[in-house]
């Protein structure tokens, strides 16, 4: 096995890239919410002045990468490569998005994880020495997700209690082979794992055995456990997901209640904001990585953080069809030391 | 700019990862076409013993993955990576294909460029020694894909001129860091190209820009022109997106005629098999590369060729809203010699 690669599954960065900026976008719900102040730009207009919501979700797109580049002080032509997802039935909302700016583009699909695994792979191209700076970036929408998984939103369906809320909101994080940091410096790839939930409005209790699966794989090949990190953020497992987490994690004798939280808890106010069981989507852990996590990281408020997106892979077809909902979680560790 | 990149955008790998092993898998209208003896398993049910087309193409994942493996005498525990995609919302089709295997897995969306999108990260990866062995593949069902894009089968709707018809077919490539060959020597990533092309039933005039622009880029990064290699193969445009990218090359002055071919020609019978532009489909350049092309090149047919696959990342909701189609084209450049 190649010496890059510690344990099993987990790459430890020879060269840990570095954020070269961040921004984040977010709608009228994330502007009300515990975090509106981490937001680069909060938008009251769900359609952020396009036509349908569709194409809102890919100005999302669009625009939160031109802010990043903007912070960073480069242009599109910068940027080696972008590599962005969305829940968008054939991820339109990033292609159409980024049409225009001519950068080489990795279409990717990992669900809620998508965040995660653009961080993953753009650390292994700037590691490997294929790219110098590379664009990593999600985006979800409230109104494109209900009509797409549930049903529309002016139907005014009902949401069951243990149902999440899609965020309308967009992260997108500049990595660079040189910088100040935060750097990426470990990356674990998620396997999917399936233990038979099949509700689609609870996708955190479907999600929950992946996030496990990746964070115990991660502690496994690095020799350490949650007390060696500041903070530990899924995402976008929600309430009842978090406590399956670290219900199966106290199982193992590991004690993740003193500083676990999930990015789907965070972005909404529980008493004030009715999320049910927490916000989801793409795009919640994209902000809440693009604007929370990595300003307290720059702040000092943490140090070594371990960020760990967790995706359901499933769609409304293979939920009439009586399946089953895989989960997936890709994990990197984010430093602000080398 | 890193070494490992010539030019603007191709990376030429400095240790060329080999294929180690492939499979294909086809439907039966893949099996009455001209490249029948290079599949692996053809398959007349078009549910492949499942009770759905999408649970079908699923199977094909899998079973694809599988066929890989045995020829290269692995097991799923020696694979580190798996990179795939296809065309179903959310990619039902490799999620739930490759769930049971537990093998890290790399969710990709590229369309019908998601052969070339796989292999191009699946060989940084290993080339970036992150990974020893990393399996990439992709499919498509000819079933599933009318009903989310167009109309379902049974519907018996009529098919324009120039559209293409979506194989039902897998292909998957195993690469490692050792191996007697064909090897992948140069990678050019793609980036989205729209030209303005808004009718869905002509995918190939709306992709074959964005296999110019990427064949392009590569030429000029490895300066080199298509007499350097022995066979450049686009895939899917078929007949017209075929005509268009030879078009556009000789306004270069650049003489395509040749040596190129499109997979959507090839793997199906024009006279015999009535598929109007040819095929398409994840699954059709997938097949045709993982048959005939590695085939050809482990028998010396060929020494050096290009494969190309292009993708439309449209979306039936993208049409509707009066949206034009835009392509994207992954390349690789196989070798015999390292």
């Amino acid at each position: 096995m190649n010496s890059k690669r510690i344990g099993r599954r987990t790459v430890a960065l020879q060269t840990p890239p570095s954020v070269l900026s961040f921004a984040n976008i977010g709608g009228r719900m994330e502007g009300q919410g515990p975090l509106a102040k981490y937001f680069d730009e909060l938008c009251d207009d769900s359609f952020f002045g396009e036509k349908t919501w569709e194409k809102a979700e890919a100005t999302m797109q669009r625009r939160v990468l031109r802010r990043a580049l903007e912070q960073a002080g480069l242009k599109p032509g910068d940027v080696d490569y972008v590599l962005a997802g969305d829940l968008l039935n054939q991820c339109i909302g990033s292609s159409f998005g980024l049409r225009e700016l001519g950068i080489p583009f990795f279409g990717l699909y990992g669900a809620c994880s998508t965040m995660g695994e653009a961080l993953a792979l753009a650390s292994l191209l700037i590691d490997g020495g294929f790219a110098e700076t590379v664009a990593a970036q999600a985006s979800s929408h409230f109104c494109t997700a209900e009509r797409q998984y549930r049903m529309p939103v002016p139907y005014g369906s009902q949401r069951s209690p243990t149902a999440q809320w899609t965020a309308t909101a967009a992260g997108c994080t500049l990595l660079s082979a040189q910088g100040p940091g935060p750097y990426i410096t470990h990356v674990t790839c998620g396997k999917i794992v399936d233990q038979g939930i099949t509700d689609p409005n609870n996708m955190g209790a479907a999600m929950a055995p992946a996030a496990y699966d990746t964070l115990r794989a991660y502690f496994a090949d690095t020799h350490t456990g949650p007390a060696d990190y500041d903070a530990i953020f899924t995402g976008d497992l929600g309430e009842l997901g978090h406590e399956i987490v670290m219900d199966l994690f106290r199982q193992d004798g590991v004690d993740m209640t003193r500083n676990y939280e999930d990015c789907g808890m965070l972005l909404y106010d529980r008493d004030r904001q009715d999320m049910h069981a927490g916000g989801s989507g793409c795009g919640c852990s994209a902000a809440v990585f693009n604007g929370y996590l990595l300003t307290g990281l720059k702040q000092g408020r943490w140090r070594r953080i371990l960020f760990a997106p967790t995706g359901a892979l499933l769609s409304p077809t293979s939920s009439f069809q009586g399946e089953s909902i895989p989960g997936i979680c890709h994990l990197v560790c984010v430093s602000t030391e080398r």
